[in-house]
């Protein structure tokens, strides 16, 4: 049993790492390799104090070899959810692994690319955003597959094992799926819509000539970097696709705290960090 | 009429002002030379992300070098208040000048030396933090004058000028005041009291053979480098010394905004500065 177990490496995740492992906490932090796409693709940070007009690359570059000398490793398993248990949580990841802690700190940023309308509505009765836990579930079955980026691609050729037919949907350039019963799509869709479950993909009009603009699915999958924290953890309060919390970080979940551009805006570095730091503060509060 | 002024160069004040100056806002700051005693003294500093085991004389060259670059001045005059007016704010400074804006960010820091017991309750009745602001009050009186750091020495001398009798409580080494009328005292007082105005100061035995356990007195000064914020700004709701805030920042007075330490644990570098950014951020929508 872990003290605490952070969801995100961009700098909310890593300062309250570093707050943590200042306080003498035993804690995991997943995350990602490069630590955030959104740091790394930064040109230039003007207001970060005490990095003059920092890049992202160098900002990385630094938060590494931070972590390094503080000896904090960031595991790169995908994490499927977070399940709130009688004495702490339970950390799913997507390869199945478990891994408990009395606390945990979501700082997961936010996903710029927008939810799909219906989305929310139809998970779990159809729309699923981990490949690998729920591909079987869609055995000849036809769905529809929304990947916001290249390094997801291979669950893309995971779920078309499964499946009859994959509408595919990439929103990244140079696709590369092999799968004969994989069809790509070159526009958004509209709507996730169904009865019960899902049963239709609207379009606002016809992809293509093939492409009807209500396409029959029985399930639709996005694969994106984050999901959105309520779908991550379940009974999360959020407004507007934001963790509430108050200035202690604090969710409505006992023991579990946030901190970064999930908790809202402003979307800065600086802001993140000090959440971070304040959230690691809390849960060293609540081990007391 | 400045859009925005900050009081306080730490970090959290930095923040703020990197943060104004990249969204394009005319504003001042006020501050000491070397921006923050705390973090010039800080031997280390272990979880600022970005800056590994950073020592405070090494981040406080870096936040000079970032403010310089970013042409954005440290004004070194002491702030005397700050008062809310029907369309802004006038900040006034002890030398008497007065600066206009609309908008106010405090981030003044936590005196780390706490209160003398009846301060609160005195000030404006015979205790003072401002010896070039009520000096002229006590000609020919007899003062006690806490003084909390070599920097302001020379406000004593000031006040000798005036008072009959000057009874010195320095808390530094080296004390060089020449004034005949001024005796030190090696003991921290236990209260001020007084009837409608401060009469005595209270020990909580007699000081030394020639000073009594009850002093006579006319007046209470305490030089600090900083005062507590409800001084500072008349009307300024604060809970347990610390100014309270929301989670953008804002205060109970519109337009004024507070970052750092000033709002509460835990006084870390990483939560100023991310409440700094925040304040800034409150403040360009508020002019918005």
């Amino acid at each position: 049993m872990k003290d605490c177990i952070i969801i995100g490496s961009g700098v909310g995740g890593i300062s309250a790492a570093l707050t943590l492992q200042a306080n003498g906490k035993d804690f995991l932090m997943f995350g990602v390799e490069n630590l955030s796409d959104k740091i790394e693709k930064a040109e230039k940070i003007h207001n970060y104090p005490g990095l003059p007009d920092v890049s992202g690359k160098d900002f990385v570059a630094a938060l590494k070899a931070q972590l390094s000398l503080a000896k904090i490793e960031v595991k790169t398993e995908k994490v499927a959810g977070v399940y709130a248990l009688k004495d702490g949580f339970t950390v799913l990841t997507q390869a199945g692994e478990q891994y408990k802690s009395r606390t945990v700190i979501l700082a997961t940023g936010v996903e710029s690319i927008r939810q799909i309308d219906g989305e929310e509505e139809f998970f779990g009765r159809g729309v699923s955003y981990c490949a690998t836990c729920d591909g079987f579930l869609y055995k000849d079955k036809t769905i529809a597959v929304l990947c916001t980026t290249k390094r997801l691609e291979h669950e893309i050729g995971y779920l078309a094992n499964f499946a009859k037919k994959v509408y595919l949907i990439p929103m990244y350039k140079n696709v590369e799926v092999s799968a004969e019963n994989v069809t790509s799509i070159v526009k958004m869709p509209k709507k996730i819509d169904g009865d019960r479950r899902v049963n239709r993909l609207i379009f606002s009009s016809a992809p293509s000539q093939d492409i009807p603009q209500v396409l029959e699915i029985d399930g639709f999958f996005a694969l994106r970097e984050s999901v959105s924290p309520a779908v991550l953890v379940g009974g999360l309060k959020t407004e507007n696709g934001h963790i509430i919390v108050d200035r202690n970080m604090t969710t409505n979940i006992p023991g579990c705290y946030a901190a970064g551009d999930c908790t809202g805006r402003p979307y800065q570095y600086a802001k993140a960090i000090g959440e971070g730091n304040i959230a690691a503060h809390s849960v060293s509060e609540f081990l007391r």
